[in-house]
């Protein structure tokens, strides 16, 4: 079965035949053991809520219980599983902002953590009305780390960020009454609101969820983007390299994986520390190759250019080269068969946040006010763990392609003001792209972002689609898993141009860009919204008039259910490969991929199949072109 | 099956039989409906958290699928469940706080919401540090308000309320990193450390569950009890009457079910409006009746003597009886199938939250600016439905007990006080009780709370449990559905002295104190804590050394998964007559049923059959009381 699923990954076929020599045991044993899905939970007629269940609606109306014990229906059930998903994904996008606030706190010129974008930090505080007369960067990075801190946490207000939004998508929010108060708090009150007994009108929890899911695309993972930036450095454009072929055999291989920049930032610093080098070589190694995986790879190869080991799938992989001295990891997306998988190899499984303990790992806390110390401690295990490496048990598939990555928004507009008329326009705007768009020379602009899933072939969703789009001059931007997948494919490229459409191409080469622009991790997806808003605001309209679409073709967690529940709040259409797990709900299903479009401008369209999809993404570009009559 | 499952609720069986007549839909029909549970679900071992599953883990080692795609094994999994219910049962006690804080936040002596005990006012701003000089009791109200609104987001900094517990379980929580900070960052964080490739460790993923549930015991929840005190009037000892005959054939009846007293007190201050009973009496009513049904209903009776008509269970027979006029509703626990079932008589079912919009009803929003006047026109909306009451449907079980409620701290001391002895000791303290304790007059103390499951007969193990436990000389106090069941049976009358042994029929006497205590709702359950810890203070001990225990015989919410957690960490053994849904992994079950004492002194036990618990709580009472030397 494997190789059939990974004609888009041929780099695993070979590993996945090791694995099986080496005893490994990877995802897709793991699949094979697991047999059929429960079609109750694939449903969402699954009621785990309390424990006078577990409650299951059968699926066929009129026949079984098409009620739970307390009488919830499959609308509520599968209203409130899909409720539960976006708190779970908001928590996460948003906890993991509130560490980089934290490490702004501690900001310090002198310290582990400095201010690195100067220009961003004062731009902020403006935005956010600091008075920063008289104050040193520290001090306003403090005090705007205490702000940000308080939009997890204020008793009253909404998300600062709702601003940067158009006046009519405001509106929009304020009307359904889901502008996002503090962030903490819409996850615990969607949790409340999901409580047995509470909601069960499955309209008013999918509201809910979209102010919860608001509270992330606007605030968490708008601050953890915005803060990140400013403590690390705006990401800008820059070459890399991705695929399991990055992992250098002469070299003590280190793999970066999770998401935190507050932790890999430090272990990027770590890795560059001369005695450190000087002791990779003198363990016999040509030194130290850092590779990242996952958004914490998208994170560190935004702003360093570190190469990318691969996505989300691949973590196994990269273990199975059996070159890896070290994983080192933080939260969110780590498969816990790490553990059980390293130890088939000589590689060390390190973890290093409370919040993520894993059994059967080696666990180093990393805490901020060591950072450095810490770092330096995990990289030296991992170089004296060079000689334990096995060679006989070394494979590293030479396959990787080259990408250019790094677009910020910053960047996006540097690369328009090429292109700006000078006589005519103004610098440091998005027009040139909204002028092309209206001009018709590109159709329109996709997002697509996510995850890998076991469901679909790996990647090849991601890919199908990109091309696709790429092919009829829509313009891609990308982060996450997806932009990972686009990267290996040799999308990233300038050469990449000739897979498009006249229009594009065209573009691609004034502009200087490749056709699909790495805009980093799942949380900048907070980019795209700005970016795209910025436009919005520049015409004069709202998200919802634009030809621009979302799309996760291969999303799998919770944080996924989140991103594209703001997305499609703030206007824009998001079609998912991976049906949610509401089906069993024909009302829910239906307020989702239909009805909700009279509230917010914008819908879900699930559609597994990637040619289907790309040609109903350009069926919707036209429509909403059409209706703008450009 | 019915009739055998409710042997100890007798008023129900003729509704049950009426329901039959009626074409009215029960619980007890759904879960005829329901037939078996899902096995996977009940142990533990179903993942929904991506969308990679759902994934079920084979029950049986060695065969079957023994870890999740992502290669979480049963303990992850169960781990993982019992935190998200951790998470949800302190969201929903904590957002309800969050809007009594609110509530006093809008404190105005001219307005709908007074501060009604100004001496608990002044004692808590004292507690909390707060500089009250030459404020007025609005200004201290709302600035305290603004302090336990923080409580909830602040940045820095752990709960307030801890330093209420004894030194040494400060010191236990200090050291086992578990002291929990802002209360929605405590869920969120939760929730993001289950998240997919989060925490796979299952003993600290219970660890994190832990700092959570301590903030809803000593966060949320006790921030709703002390300031819904001060707010609404700290409970003093009164007289009231439990079950379904509370309810009455010539009155205009309205039930109040649900939980936030901001609501019900509004509404029971409208009922007292003089046109409103003359309103009553000219549709041809005697007056308006209200009555309470689960915490709200604890909510008003502990302050107002309202009566009450039942516990959890009882929500649908209420409406059986045919002579509801309305059902009145806010949040948590309220069955969506009311709806549905209220169609089948003339009752009106009233929804009130924006939390929680429920199919069916008829949603009239209550917002606290508004709200007497919201109140006075759902009771008209009430008085109007009279004439539509069909006298044929009506059946009011003449079933109902006399009880004593009322007992916050403050009158539990008062009470003491009465014996104390004025030459040598002082007043306003717990050591009487203590010392009975020491003495060996009274054994030892059991809370017992939680809710009904239709796992067990309904309130048996509640009823049952109890007895034995006063026949052997333990003093319990009640909250929630148990402390319903409790009154309903007799339990908490003067007269329930004779079911006492000798040793605790003296302290009734002496102190004049039914044997059981009405403690109040499930957030009321801090007042236990309170009273715990200031007799362990008092002794100069720690809460794990006392002879006490907590017990939820017939649990069934997310909130008593919280509230389990919060009791064991605070120190006291919980035994649970439901056992949770994480037998599916022996190192999770043995982890809270055994290893987790020697971390926090106490720990779960599971036991259902109650006079076999009664026996376990028997030794393990006698077990801290050798360890005392007592």
């Amino acid at each position: 079965m494997s190789h059939e699923v990974l004609e888009f990954d041929v780099s695993s076929n070979v590993l996945l035949e090791k694995a099986k020599k080496d005893g490994a045991e990877t995802i897709w044993d793991r699949q094979i053991a697991m047999k059929a899905k429960c079609g109750f939970g694939d449903k969402g007629l699954c009621c785990r809520i309390c424990a006078m269940g577990p409650c299951r609606i059968s699926p066929v109306e009129g026949k079984g219980a098409q009620r739970g014990l307390c009488g919830a229906t499959a609308d509520t059930i599968a209203a409130r599983n899909f409720a539960r998903m976006v708190a779970a994904g908001t928590a996460a996008h948003s906890d993991h902002a509130r560490d980089i606030a934290h490490v702004m706190h501690m900001a310090n010129k002198d310290g582990n953590y400095k201010v690195k974008d100067v220009g961003k930090l004062m731009k902020l505080a403006a935005e956010w009305k600091l008075d920063t007369e008289g104050k040193d960067t520290d001090e306003i990075a403090h005090e705007l780390a205490e702000k940000a801190l308080m939009e997890f946490g204020k008793p009253f207000g909404v998300q600062n960020f709702l601003t940067r939004a158009p006046k009519q998508r405001q509106q929009i929010w304020k009307d359904l009454k889901i502008e996002p108060r503090a962030i903490d708090r819409e996850v615990v009150s969607l949790m409340h609101s999901t409580h047995i007994g509470c909601a069960s009108d499955a309209e008013s929890i999918f509201e809910m969820s979209m102010r919860t899911s608001l509270a992330d695309g606007w605030g968490g993972s708008m601050i953890g983007t915005e803060f990140s930036d400013i403590m690390f450095g705006t990401p800008t454009a820059r070459g890399t390299e991705a695929n399991l072929g990055v992992i250098e055999e002469n070299m003590v291989n280190i793999l970066l994986h999770g998401h935190d920049p507050s932790f890999s930032e430090m272990v990027v610093l770590a890795a560059e520390v001369p005695e450190l080098i000087q002791l990779a070589k003198e363990v016999g190694a040509d030194g130290i190759n850092l590779v990242g995986m996952c958004c914490t790879g998208n994170e560190v190869t935004m702003r360093h250019g570190v190469k990318i080991a691969g996505n989300f799938y691949q973590q196994e992989m990269a273990i199975l080269t059996g070159a890896l001295e070290a994983v080192m990891v933080d939260v969110q997306c780590i498969f816990p068969a790490l553990a059980r998988l390293s130890d088939c190899y000589h590689t060390k499984f390190i973890s290093t946040s409370p919040k993520a303990k894993i059994t059967g790992s080696t666990y180093i806390e990393f805490n901020e006010e060591h950072a450095l110390e810490t770092c330096t401690q995990i990289i030296r295990e991992a170089i004296m763990n060079f000689k334990n490496r096995d060679s006989s048990k070394v494979l590293i598939p030479q396959i990787k392609s080259k990408a250019i990555v790094g677009y910020s928004v910053e960047t996006v507009i540097q690369h328009l003001d090429k292109v700006v008329n000078s006589q005519t326009d103004v610098f440091n705007t998005v027009k040139p792209l909204s002028d092309v768009i209206w001009a018709g020379v590109i159709r329109g602009a996709a997002g697509v972002v996510g995850c890998n899933n076991p469901q679909v072939k790996h990647d090849k969703s991601h890919i199908t689609l990109i091309k696709e789009l790429i092919k009829n001059d829509v313009i891609v931007v990308a982060t996450g898993c997806a932009a990972q997948a686009a990267a290996k494919a040799g999308l990233m490229t300038m050469e990449a141009k000739e897979l498009c459409g006249r229009g594009l191409k065209e573009v691609c080469e004034r502009v200087g860009i490749p056709p699909v622009l790495h805009m980093g991790s799942c949380v900048d997806i907070s980019r795209i919204l700005d970016l795209v808003s910025r436009v919005a605001i520049e015409r004069g309209l709202d998200n919802s008039n634009l030809p621009v679409v979302g799309v996760a073709p291969e999303w799998m967690s919770e944080k996924a259910v989140a991103i594209g529940t703001y997305v499609i709040s703030s206007g824009i259409d998001t079609f998912l490969g991976i049906t949610p797990q509401i089906t069993g709900s024909e009302m829910f299903t239906n307020l989702l991929t239909d009805k909700i479009e009279e509230k917010v401008g914008a819908k879900f369209f699930f559609e597994e199949d990637p040619i289907i999809c790309a040609q109903k993404i350009m069926d919707r570009i036209e429509e909403k072109r059409d209706r703008l009559g450009i």
